[in-house]
């Protein structure tokens, strides 16, 4: 991979926003010897080195009744030195799609020897596990994992804690292109290998979307919701800083990743609020805006990285755009939320919820379920509570 | 990248055709001490094996007036380790396009130090080189090289050959994906890898081929073209190996690579014919059918590799499906034309192509024009009738 060095930043507190990075090779080799030129704007990263990251990284992959045949591919898209854990929330009855999904995995993992753990969110081990280890605030009436796709994320971090990676990162399984998987987890190797800081993270600003527009394809390169997220976001940032600014474009990146320690230590939401919590939390806890500052002062930078893809985003459109409107309300609704947000950027956010039919006239925008930090899980709690599944062994191989 | 075994393969004489072979992991790691394991049907390809053959290989990519952006991400996916090949036809005038490639691809490599070569194939300097190198068939009335995409392949070869590539392979300068075009060079790699001749090819069978259908995108498998082909490409080789066979997938597959030593030696088409003469020509000249056997004996098998990519392929569409008769009629064509070819088979292509109205009552199917091997031209005559061109020297480096 060949890759820009981040031209601008943006700092507040011990946040340190990195302007968007452009990707100008795929592969750049095992580049023997091609040192790195300190007055090069554009600088290699060697294979190497990026499976060495690879070889400490779980990537985790959010599964709900996609198909199968997409799974699989990207499957084939995941660095062979990666961890994989399929989290899968889908339906066990009538038809038990779970067991398909499943069986596929197996087979794969058979012909390819890839470390790849599967593992259904409502199993009744992980609750158990979840409980024994203080951390309660997962599940539901009924005591398992909650429903959600961000409740099946946080449960994969802790998996991939337990198998002591350093790095997580989360691919999407209905991705038409393994090989737009593989660049995505390059790209999180690539931003990773840059940081200074052992709390890092880096997100995917697409290189576009193919839509299909009079039955031809156009390539959108800027996301509805995600245009207006990071309006706000910005907004939000340069209130704060004094300069107006354009540097965050990643509002709403699903495909991202970062260190464990950081992973560990943000708050996550659930439901469309997951993405652009990111970055409240991070501004929240550690931007030095809030007068009580958080009791968990970091001696570090929080770093985010964001690298443009190369490749087109293709992902199963039969879901349609129904979800723009739900998302750009919860990730404003997440702004919104916020001690951090001022009141004239509240007015605004009603405004443009209202504008666009999002918000009735006597609503507010929705506030975020915040899970607590999964660094107040007992780990080896939940280490002793899945002792024994198959899962598990897989995990510690 | 991890690959299947190819698990059937037809013979002819001194030529051995492959069955498809599928790709499980479009990267396999560095594979450090995986040893390949003779009773596994999938095998890991290392990375810096994939390196090495990439280093020792020029990649073509003909242009003629695609999308300058399209051509960009092209650059992006090939590995860093080929040398490439840009052969444009675009137009001079009134609008000099052809410089705007050129300044798009020098900035492109001035940015990543990739070693890459830029050439338009109407070039005077080529044509004189031509000339002195014994080889005219490739010029037109005007004394320049013929407009063509075939014609520009050739000219690209003789220039790999002189910067003493060992290996070519072509890619479509229209791909969406870079990461397609990344797949899809790593495949040539991995085929010629497991080659045991100095005479062998690897040509790609597309995964699929997304197409708009009632605002949906639809994942074709089979090319309209590309299944008349083959099934006619199989009828042949089962007339005469007396065994039915679908062992041929990829009849007219423009993604393919080569040994050089088996790309000077074959007798090329112009036009639509390019890719299925490739078989047409080998069964002639090494497939012991003809009584006279050609002068060319080998001392080797020629390998025919077929490699299933992961990655849909998708290329500018804007383009239509206008040409998928005249594909159909000049593969169709190259058949026909064949001493080999059998009287029943003659008759069964007039017969389909009647059907599908792409032949007259009175018209024979088009017979192709074909150039003489490219080890008739004298390298060294060639080399210095391009001696001191910018192109030349950035071959040399």
């Amino acid at each position: 991979m060949r890759i820009e060095v981040p031209r601008e930043a943006e700092r507040l507190g011990a946040t340190l926003f990195y302007g968007v990075q452009q990707v100008y090779e795929l592969d750049a080799g095992l580049v023997r010897g091609e040192a790195e030129a300190l007055d090069r704007i554009i600088q290699p990263v060697a294979y190497e080195a990026i499976e060495a990251v690879c070889s400490a990284m779980a990537v985790v992959v959010p599964v709900r009744g996609e198909r199968i045949k997409l799974l699989e591919g990207v499957l084939a898209g995941i660095p062979h030195a990666c961890l994989v854990i399929v989290v899968s929330n889908s339906d066990r009855e009538p038809i038990d799609r779970f067991t398909l999904e499943l069986n596929a995995v197996l087979k794969y993992r058979r012909l390819t020897g890839k470390q790849v753990v599967v593992v259904h969110q409502r199993d009744a081990v992980l609750a158990d596990a979840l409980v024994e280890a203080g951390y309660e605030a997962l599940l539901d009436e009924s005591g398992r994992v909650r429903h959600g796709k961000a409740e099946g994320m946080l449960v994969a971090t802790l998996l991939a804690a337990l198998a002591g990676k350093r790095y997580i990162g989360f691919i999407d399984s209905d991705n038409y292109f393994p090989g737009a998987v593989l660049e995505y987890v390059r790209e999180y190797a690539a931003g990773l290998l840059a940081r200074h800081s052992d709390y890092a993270m880096v997100r995917i600003h697409w290189h576009s979307k193919p839509k299909i527009v009079r039955e031809a394809l156009f390539f959108a390169k800027f996301g509805r919701a995600t245009v207006v997220t990071n309006r706000f976001l910005n907004a939000l940032i340069g209130y704060y800083t004094g300069f107006e600014t354009e540097v965050i474009r990643t509002g709403n990146a699903g495909e991202h990743a970062m260190t464990m320690e950081l992973a560990l230590k943000l708050s996550h939401a659930s439901g469309y609020a997951v993405e652009t919590r990111h970055f409240v939390d991070l501004l929240e806890r550690f931007g030095s805006i809030l007068e009580n500052p958080s009791p968990d002062v970091l001696d570090q930078y929080v770093e985010v990285f964001q690298i443009e893809s190369r490749n087109p985003h293709m992902h199963d459109i039969s879901k349609g755009d129904r979800h723009i409107g739900s998302m750009m309300a919860a990730s404003l609704g997440v702004l919104y939320s916020s001690p951090i947000c001022p009141p004239e950027l509240r007015a605004e956010i009603v405004a443009e919820l209202r504008r666009r039919r999002l918000l009735r006239k006597d609503e507010l925008p929705p506030a975020p379920t915040l899970y607590p930090p999964l660094e107040r899980v007992d780990l080896e709690a939940f280490a002793e509570g899945v002792a024994g599944e198959p899962f598990t062994a897989a995990l510690l191989r």
